[in-house]
């Protein structure tokens, strides 16, 4: 009976039949089972995956593994804003799609896709669309005529262990891997009833005021989307200024290490999170990042929770400023080898990592002549993504990279 | 850290190193994702899985998505107390098998299996053998040289939505399906973590008093399996008498609908379980009751929890033998359709559910002579079981069963 009432409870907040939702033990269970079960309901029609560049790990994992398995990927990009758009999922649609998947917002930097719109494209084209709706779902359904929806409890401020697995009727789906009587057959295992009953409540609270705190919030991260450029020099704030959830804001510092910069706000008592090549364990920046071609060194993501207040974003701002500076100072003024070439100067940062290569640029800049080129020799992932990113913010022509002897040259003109 | 030091303790209960060890998000993730793991990783051995025929359903559904996938399953026999032997499982060992599994003790009946001699067997056939322990880790670590564990932490005690996977080093694992860095790669989505600590607590909880409870609750098990059958008439206890959990107890009860009996016994405040067809809601018999070849009628599992008192026990033995008396009142006196042919009596119970083919053949074996044999049509899937059952039980000659033109005829031949 518990079961069956936070089936319904949480049912009404999606906007979905109670037996079309599965509780699942997490968000990434519902994503992984969702697609596995799309994909194998429709593989008489092909092996064709749709995915946004931009989506969560677990969403990637899948595409991964469907491709290992034999299935056909096409990746959607966005724009520098992290959207994607309708036109380019159209474009993407072939004979053999056998599903579409694109998350309702963005997770890093809080831009909002245009479900609805997606939607509309795929229905026409019959093919049956995902959205991963974690980041979204406690601000409210979400719009549109989507065919499966994945969702995680505690995103919204519910507790771990419970996601959600919506398959509207009609959508073909074909459960994968050992099943049984339980949630359909979409989501094996004992229930988890106190995590379950808890999610359902919880997502009726949040519900019961999103209106009202999205506003709030929404002016709160305005506040810091609009604040942080004017009190920090050479900050990149990224995501879509508008169509954005409310409570996420994300901003990149040019010549800032982000793992330091995290450690040093953490010592002030914020806790935020970072997409830099140094805070990743596998020293790359973030996939989300990169689909934007933004900067990503320096890269602070605040994440404002229910109930945030106006004192702490204020706090929040009067300490950035210290915090960056304090960091750029350390990072200071390593010798770049520079070996002037006629109008070209080679700048040596192989075994430098993010941001040295950009803060080395960025000083000999001034030494070739207007017209000149700098040729930056660097063999760390991010500079792949901060180098051109600095060249837009700052106004100069990227060139483009070539191999080098050891690592890759960048090769960037002076304009101004 | 939280995270490591569950880890830590957990890994110490279990008796293997932490990073052996990966928490899942339930004991039938644990047993899907070890053996799927355990299966990929051997695939240029073969694809041979041996499981007995008493595991718990996530063993089982994983061994049918292994047949529908085009592998070999053998299912090791048990005796009559639910155990298998070493030999057994030696003798199902083939040069392609690349995966054995086996209970540490049954879920239905107690009866613990010989884990240490089988894991002994497949050791030196060189075959890792898979343990699941979900019904015995809070009273011991399981004994032997196994290679994979599997458990499950609301069977101890501990929180709904945590599991363990245990995979000895130098055991050979391919995780399968999308993995994420989590868990070594085993385990993927956010980490329980209030669970997980939980736990991890109540692990070490249980287990500080688990020596003297097993002691305790085994005199109590004890007590019920000596007393049912001097209360109640016509009642076959089953598991093994001494290799045993000891909070489990089961018997069941001649001529008696289990649905009805289990009302019955709610009512006074009991929950117990059932094996019964009618409890099931595919209508056929526990598969351990079936392969145990024990009576399937009328069953009821005990299951007393850690603190369970005397005076429980004792009021459970009261309320017992008049809740059967009730339950075979109410059955009373079906007339069976009987036609008298020579020294055959022919009994069509065709359209009746279990109970009432037993009952029927019960009421008729006094009216052939000794020597003489009925014949009991019935489409019933649990008279295959129990009609044999009944008689071992009354020492009747079972003769077997052929096909009738509805259903099938069971031929049973009067000895006393």
């Amino acid at each position: 009976m518990l079961l069956d009432a936070a089936r319904e409870a949480t049912a009404e907040a999606v906007g979905c039949r109670p037996d079309e939702l599965s509780f699942t033990s997490s968000g990434t269970r519902a994503v992984h089972a969702g697609i596995a079960g799309a994909l194998a309901g429709r593989r008489r029609v092909g092996r064709h995956l749709i995915v946004s560049s931009v989506e969560h790990s677990s969403v990637l994992h899948s595409a991964e593994v469907h491709t290992a398995d034999g299935g056909a990927v096409t990746e959607v990009p966005v724009d520098r804003a992290g959207a994607v758009s309708a036109r380019a999922y159209s474009d993407a649609l072939r004979a053999d799609t056998a599903l579409a998947c694109l998350q309702s917002a963005n997770h890093e930097v809080g831009t909002e896709q245009p479900v609805a719109a997606v939607a509309e494209v795929c229905r026409a084209a019959g093919v049956p669309l995902l959205v991963d709706a974690a980041q979204s779902l406690g601000w409210g359904p979400v719009e549109g005529d989507w065919s499966l929806l994945a969702a995680s409890a505690h995103k919204w401020g519910g507790p771990s262990g419970v996601g959600l697995l919506i398959v509207r009727k009609g959508v073909r789906f074909a459960p994968q891997g050992p099943v049984d009587e339980r949630e359909s057959g979409r989501a094996a295992g004992f229930e988890n009833l106190p995590a379950i009953v808890a999610a359902a409540a919880s997502l009726r609270a949040v519900r019961a005021e999103a209106a009202q705190e999205a506003v709030r919030l929404r002016e709160l991260t305005e506040r810091i989307r609009g604040r942080v450029p004017q009190l920090v020099p050479d900050v990149e704030v990224v995501g879509d200024p508008e169509r954005r959830l409310p409570g996420i804001v994300t901003f990149s510092c040019l010549y800032v290490d982000g793992e330091t910069l995290l450690h040093e706000l953490d010592r002030a008592g914020f806790s935020v999170s970072s997409g830099s090549s140094c805070t990743s364990s596998t020293l790359t920046p973030s996939h989300v990042l990169r689909a934007m071609g933004v900067l990503s060194e320096g890269n602070v993501r605040v994440s404002l929770p229910f109930g945030a207040t106006e004192e702490e974003v204020e706090r929040f701002l009067d300490v950035l400023p210290g915090a960056v500076a304090g960091v750029r100072e350390k990072l200071g003024a390593p010798t770049p080898t520079a070996v002037v070439r006629e109008d070209e100067l080679v700048v040596d940062a192989l075994g430098k990592r993010c941001p040295i290569p950009v803060i080395e640029l960025a000083k000999v800049i001034g030494d070739v002549p207007v017209g000149g080129t700098v040729r930056v020799l660097s063999d760390d992932e991010a500079a792949r993504l901060d180098i051109p990113a600095w060249c837009e913010m700052r106004e100069q022509e990227y060139m483009g990279e070539e191999p080098a002897e050891k690592g890759t040259a960048y090769l960037i003109r002076r304009l101004r």
